[in-house]
């Protein structure tokens, strides 16, 4: 038998996960469920890819809000755009999740989203991690890739749920995590189609319109996917309410809770993160029925192994060492 | 070879149909184009089903009005209930399309999901057509199924995009459609979470979030599938912008306009329906570059054939037949 989980460590997690898939898919027992029925749910930020020390969105804003202060600096000494431009973290964490990226959405006003897509997509290609020295689309987690592999080749559909914007992830999620862009559910501004030159196009306009977090990310599911999941995994209290709606239908379900206990590979951190706290999923995992993914002890791997394909890349990624 | 579109008349349309399919699926050409990208969007009430001569979801909001009225008679006094419950359809129609769905939506507030889903399943296991005695989900357009069907043989997603509710629709368009409920984008209401001894449940509000109808219909596009459709089939000028930003990405496209022009197998109406008119994009169809359809010139059939299987279903129908 080959194992489906490879970096996952044996252990409790990773049987929990094989004796779900296997009740779940396994014809004519009382734990069955039909192919279209088998939804799971999946957090972005901190459960597929590294949130720590800046929410990748907000790097991606930051440079689009340098670009903006070159041609209007007076930019620069307003707030939060200052927190933003000078990377002062204490004050950007202070707006709150939902402040932060209100700022981080609303850089963005006016373009098409065809023009964010492509500027999104420039960004992420060379961007990288200050720590890792990695891109940050290079930063996901090996262990949820090989998860989301597996409840696909099992009849699964693999949603995301972030609190992040939905376009952003959009962008990048059908060619790392195999997730298409209308199964990325996120934060979303308002949009508006305008005639142009009798070419209909999309654009994106400042005003919040789904800040994708708590107890929105049901009605978010609600909305988008009209069925209630059958399998959740997050990493903080913004995904609570999310993984309590999963567990709250009949039959079998699961859900995951990763916590992020491992210094030395990632970042150990959980109830003090003030952009995204886990207190309360953590507190009482046992009693609302989430079983907790120790990073330290269930992935026997973080990240994907480095490409040293020499080149272009390896000599960006050792300049940002550098620069690091 | 066999002809894909059975129901569909050799002519000018059934050409463009399978033309247009060859080329976008043909590898190695300069139209072909990915699966992934390969999106169809169909408007529902007059594209998918008859609309005529009541919308099936206002039908299904009167029979809720009714239940209502037996606990609280005053309703039966009180505009726009009154002109519900006595099927007053100047009045109904005198609100306005997005009045009729706000008021066929508000008459469901205060039930879970799960709740509506079973409501509205059990009324459309029985509910009738006033005229033709066919239960509404009977009264689909066989041409539109075999087409959805042809699309998806060809590796496109069919989805619907309509100004009805997205979560009424969505309880018949697997069985009846092959469109999951991930699919369907419609009109919406507000959802709440609410927890229930312990158990998250989704209800829905009064409010009105999304009235799904002209422009909304793209921005839902842009909401729910983050890529530009190539093709587009609607019967409205509710869904003119959706043609026509379907039309306005590169490659080839197509956007087909439903005429209902047949008067003796459906309904003749166009632009003096006051509900949901046909007046620019009937006008400016050449303009716009959409395809004209005929319901009487380019359908060999309009519904299914109806299954003669007696029992239950035929004395009910023949029920309906009398009362009608």
């Amino acid at each position: 038998m080959t194992v489906p989980l490879p970096s996952w460590r044996p252990g409790v997690i990773r049987d929990a996960l094989v004796d779900f898939v296997d009740a779940v898919t396994t014809p004519d027992t009382p734990t069955f469920v039909p192919e279209r029925e088998r939804i799971a749910v999946f957090d972005n930020d901190g459960t597929l890819w590294c949130e720590q020390p800046v929410q990748v969105q907000v790097a991606f804003s930051q440079a689009r809000l340098k670009q903006m202060a070159r041609t209007n600096p007076a930019m620069a000494d307003k707030q939060p755009y200052k927190a933003f431009l000078e990377h002062d973290l204490p004050t950007i964490h202070a707006l709150g999740k939902k402040g932060v990226f209100e700022v981080a959405f609303a850089v963005h006003a006016g373009m098409t989203v065809d023009a964010f897509m492509q500027s999104a997509g420039a960004w992420l290609a060379d961007a990288r991690h200050p720590r890792f020295g990695r891109r940050y689309v290079d930063l996901v987690y090996q262990p949820q890739l090989e998860l989301m592999s597996y409840l696909r080749a099992n009849g699964f559909q693999t949603w995301i749920v972030s609190g992040g914007g939905a376009d952003f992830i959009r962008q990048f999620a059908e060619k790392t995590y195999g997730v298409p862009p209308s199964q990325v559910i996120g934060s979303t501004v308002r949009t508006q189609v305008q005639d142009v030159n009798g070419r209909l196009d999309l654009f994106k306009l400042a005003q919040l319109d789904t800040f994708d977090d708590r107890e929105v990310k049901v009605e978010s599911i609600g909305l988008h996917i009209g069925r209630r999941p059958i399998f959740a995994f997050g990493n903080s209290d913004g995904d609570l309410s999310m993984m309590r709606y999963t567990l709250s239908g009949p039959g079998r379900r699961l859900a995951l809770l990763l916590h992020h206990d491992d210094a030395e590979r990632e970042v150990a951190y959980d109830r003090d993160f003030r952009l995204s706290p886990l207190v309360e999923a953590l507190d009482h995992a046992d009693a609302y029925g989430l079983r907790c993914v120790s990073m330290a002890r269930d992935w026997a791997t973080v990240f994907p192994p480095e490409q040293e394909t020499g080149g272009k890349g390896a000599e960006a990624r050792n300049g940002a060492r550098r620069a690091a």
